[in-house]
């Protein structure tokens, strides 16, 4: 069976294409700086989303009904997704995708069946991997669906399910590693508290130390060498998600020595949740070397929750990829689409529909903030705005020479102090320009 | 001149007073747990909103008037401040006040008038101290209203301005011990940035650590012994203040290896607009080992800016002193009313009510705690739902012996996983109980 | 079978009892103005959350099984809630319950058949009805779980659901009819919009009101003579909800000449979402005389969506019955607890205990608010502070004589004007008090 | 004196220009659609912000000194004032200003002295007008900064405070007249409340009617055909601004039969504070027939106050001006930059550069969404999308034939009901492709 068989594979027209089908600025072949945009870009599709996802929300049920969940025994829907999964990636022409285990097969009666269904799957996938085009950029696993990770999963209040989401984590490790994933991302799920009337904070917080290093551990052991990645959110499932923030996630490994082996991935849509900028957070990230990877897509500002809708705001897009572009382009990172068809649109083609107008959103952010860093936009304005650090007393407190004394002798002998205007409103008036002007 | 003559010395009465002029829950003497009151709570007047505020908004003039502002002269005005101040001490019977350095002494010309004019009311305040009850909690520098600071201060972009910061620190560390102050607080100010296009993120953090890396040698080198803390705050007045929150603050001691030099002053509302409770606050800081003071007021959680309401929610101090006095107490910190009138309670007396509804939602709040604690009302709960840890595979993951081997066998092994109810109904129904039954 | 039969009945024991499964302020039979208790607060139990609710959410399956819920007919199930809730409704003596259409009987193959359900449901309940001390406080109708909702019900692109909808609302108008409910509730649903790139919002707000006035017309055809009311609510699950708080209801009402026939019934979270006080939705809809009934639950103000906890917040519960007081008390309305209990409150006392937290929270509150109402603690502020009001110019103004040129006169004469205090701290210290000291 | 002689006049330069002192997309002669851009625009500079902010905030001194307050008396200034602002309309070439009568001129010792000093200015200005191609968009009276109105104007507990308001909305309305305004503006400075505590919220909004039906009233007497607007904000300066939003305000004149005398002035910062996108506050007013004008700017979604920043976002320009097209183009109103400088943005070019890019993000904005209207893009979708109604029981609905019985017949008959996806993400990439493709 052929899914997607209304649908036209999906290529590169130009700006002026009015085809729904086509991309209009992202050419996955076109060169920049000596690198084809799609090796710059590194899109991903959410399997989660993309092929599970079935429209209900906390106020209705399921408005999507696909065509490959039309079996009875979940695993043929499995192997269907799967089949349906590869024909989507090679009509969309997209690099890579990112999985949870439990996206691609089912839960069995017990863990030793749900690993042969994994198994199962995996075998499939890889059967496909041989020949596609795309690969998977990461795998997780999903400690938070099922009901006993009600409290929790590593920072549960029950040490069964502590081993149990252990057990899990093992068998996900070593299923990204036979996929040839090139990330293992670490999403809180319901790793957080509802009330702290009945949460011993910091016990929980230890035991997340403690399963972390021992998923470093059994990285090791198997010789797995992908990139390990936590991806922090503020709230939702849980009142208070531990892995808050950037900020939050480099405290919490910091504290626990952890912070050589993660990197961070971070999201749109959590960032807002959280109160910052998607910019700010990409830009904490880099400066402690510690950006990963990113999942791409938008919230809605107003909404307190996560919408997780395509990303369009061009604005946003680009000013991400000047941070990806200022760090040297992703390593094994890269953009995945955790992004989903809003309820209401529930046809197939939208599928199709909003991947072409997230990948064409970060195509076209991507060539702005090429420029604005090839032509040392802000670059320049930065360092003559900061240059009294580069000469004399702000030389000196650079290389830690200066001292309070010092600096109070010197602020003493100081006539009068000059600032200058920060000059936001010409910055983004120049931003603006470099993205409706070609 | 007497300011307070018409207002009466603030007594306790007990629950039935209906004089707005007397303690209904805080009495100072009263001895719990081997203390009096006083000392468990600690309570600091802010010299900045209590006698410098004038009632003036984004959107209008002061609306308050103080007599000890009836001086042309700012230096008239700063000592007839000193005077008002003792005499509300006193009225209060508060045993600590806060201030900044530009709260007690005006600037003048240049540095080194500023400098000569704080040192005179720092003798005089010095002469207070002789005879007064009343000490200093702590001292800290205004580094963000004169418009130098405009860029920020320690994060300025301007050498100039970080030497000039330094010296008032320097300066107002120096007073700070010359008054006998037991801590000394760094409140983010003006550091953080209003927009990425213009903000070197990375040399800004830098000299951030740099300065306050200075600030504790000079410490040392003064013999200043009190103790340092860090206020965080998540913006306003920028639009992203480096000190976000308690998770931030550590984060960033970590990085630069400054966190034993500093503990944290937690303050409601900037917990708030960070996202968290303040609750959440408390603990995080508390199980880092780094609750050292509180900054006690209340925000609007309705409203995206710090309102510095006096606080009266004995919800919110019940659970504040719980974390206080699961700690062991305050060491060297204390509760500071970072509190202000509203705009429309511009007469004298109110200042003196507000601060007394906020001692006695405070009192209120620590008697309703001790029970709690005492009682173990919630410390049994969750021993008893982590108690898996204590035992069995729970015992092993605690003390890392277990790995994902291990965890992988032992969850294989297991017939079904029992989880019990988190019970946030019945303890919230507990606490209430607590706070509305004696 | 008995569902609850390991759950002692529920009665009042007073404030210093222990019992999880007593009231310790509720006290249904005594008599407060002339009226017992319980007819002061008309308690209802919300038949969706407390009977329907699975502990599903975006993030996970449900955690709550209910005895109930065990046959694999729909309408066995059904039947068996039917006789689980009067047990219920029995142990809590809860003098009302309120429901949706589809929380009593489940869809069936077409609207025949649905219909069909319903009436055999009905007709249990009604036996049900003849000896039980409950009665239905309101019905409504589910106009947004079912996917044929995706775009809204009687604001629906899709002049079918339209339709679908009307019948509906026909079928639930006769229904609560039949089942002697006192009021009829519209809550939004779906009536909102996702964005307006696709929405004609001004012919979606026509079909509102052309939907609201068809149901106006059918109920006095049929002599259904409960209220008619209307239930805000900002936002979730439509990005834009058409009812998004009081004014925006009073408003639409009034445009198409609605508002005689339907008051509101105001639900804490809902308010808050709005960015509101709950405290203010009440006092707009008294003073517009539009204060129908209430939806008693409790949001968390740092969370960005309905949670529907509990209430257990005394202040809110004080004010929001000082409302009701002064509108001389619920005339058809009630307190209907539209709240669940949280995701790991999965045990079957919990509904129990929650149900008890909150009819506590409000019957302390009513009593606090009571006393408040009697002493004329706020009124006797009010009437001095709005004094210049009932005399001289004041009185001129507000019996209509005053115009811009008489009032400029009076202006220009004026020596200067005295504003007072508004003593906000004050008033927030006397409610501490009334309170916590009894 | 020149103030700005550094500075070049401000001429259109095309999207290629580099000059920060050009329009890149503002072409004021432009005619498209038979009218010169400029007219379809109508763009104001707001007196307040531009001549008269000083960047003060709640946590600093002021930053910026204009030249033109050089003087130590405020009349002076206020001379000067207008010698620089009729400069920088010049410059700008901009159509159109408004103002608060304090912003021209000074407050005297008293109300008769205060007037005398507003007269002097205006006959100053009236001189200028003659010969200046700049306008008066509209008129309004500051009746917030001065301490008198604490407790509110039209609403204040205080009868003087009404009357001293009115006397000087009175004279407003006189000197917008003689200004030629055509619009005279009501911002509900602080009319609302701080606590329902000591709030008589009945009377205040009765009095804040009989305020605006004086007005409507004198206008008559005196003649003035300007339109009266009001412009709603929901908080800030006080916790609860009576004139919420768009249809807190249309209930209120709905309920005092107000509604014909009044247009609404829509903010974006203030829609956006009220949890409404700026789109949905436009569209609101629009098909209700009460858009008048709009105050332009920007505002941070991140914070929680009213950043008024110049308008940058084309995304946002080109929604507002698509609801301007589609009802047939400003009327008296027009775009009022309410927006300022940053704090940091002290120098006085920068409030040139403020300006060009506000100008060059609505001229932009403009254009696209007149090829949005003009193809149909939307209007063709949506009419698509709600065709039901325009035939079958669709058309019955409308108009008003149908009722519930005959729909449940209706859809009693209906086999299945078939929804089409919303679309969202198409629209979303089609409205991209008009924003980034010429």
């Amino acid at each position: 069976m052929k899914y997607f068989k209304d649908i036209p594979g999906v290529k590169y027209e130009g700006p002026q294409s009015d085809n729904p089908f086509a991309f209009k600025y992202y050419n996955p072949d076109e060169i920049i700086d000596g690198k084809p945009l799609k090796d710059h870009l590194r899109f991903a599709v959410a399997y989660w989303h993309t092929f599970c996802a079935t429209g209900a929300d906390p106020f209705g049920q399921p408005t999507i009904v696909r065509p490959w969940d039309r079996f009875s025994n979940p695993m043929d829907n499995a192997k269907a997704r799967v089949e349906a999964a590869f024909e989507f990636f090679e009509k969309l022409n997209v690099p890579f995708f990112c999985f949870h285990d439990r996206d691609i097969a089912p839960e069995g009666e017990n863990l030793r069946e749900t690993n042969k269904n994994l198994d199962e799957i995996v075998s499939m996938i890889k059967e496909y991997l041989k020949t596609s085009k795309t690969k998977v950029l990461w795998g997780t696993a999903n400690l938070f669906s099922h009901p006993r990770y009600v409290h929790g999963a590593a920072t549960s209040c029950n040490a069964d399910v502590f081993a149990y989401a252990a057990a899990q984590v093992k068998k996900a490790l070593e299923v990204t590693k036979e996929l040839g994933g090139e990330n293992y991302v670490f999403w809180g799920g319901r790793e957080g508290y509802e009330t702290l009337l009945n949460t011993d904070m910091e016990l929980e917080l230890d035991n997340l130390a403690r399963f972390l290093r021992m998923a470093v551990d059994y990285a090791k052991e198997i010789g797995f060498d992908g990139q390990f990645l936590i991806e922090p959110k503020p709230k939702e499932p849980t009142k208070h998600q531990y892995d808050f923030d950037a900020a939050h996630v480099y405290g919490f490994l910091k504290k626990y020595d952890l912070d050589k082996y993660f990197k961070l991935n971070i999201e749109v849509n959590h960032a807002t949740l959280a109160g910052h900028d998607f910019h700010h957070e990409l830009r904490f990230a880099r400066i402690n070397n510690m950006l990963g990877s990113i999942d791409a897509n938008m919230g809605d500002l107003l909404l307190g929750w996560d919408t997780d809708q395509f990303p369009t705001d061009v604005r946003l897009t680009t000013l991400a990829m000047y941070e990806v572009i200022k760090m040297g382009g992703f390593d094994k990172g890269g953009l995945n689409f955790d992004a989903k068809v809003r309820r209401g649109s529930f046809e197939l083609e939208d599928l199709v529909i909003g991947h072409i107008a997230g990948m064409d959103a970060f195509a076209k952010g991507f060539k702005i903030a090429y420029k604005l860093v090839k032509n040392g936009v802000f670059d320049k304005f930065i360092d003559e705005r900061y240059k009294s650090y580069k000469e004399g007393i702000g030389a000196k407190i650079v290389s830690g020479e200066a001292n309070f004394k010092m600096l109070e002798e010197y602020a003493l002998s100081l006539d009068k102090i000059e600032n200058k205007s920060g000059k936001q409103e010409l910055l983004e008036m120049i931003l603006n320009k470099y993205m409706f002007t070609e």
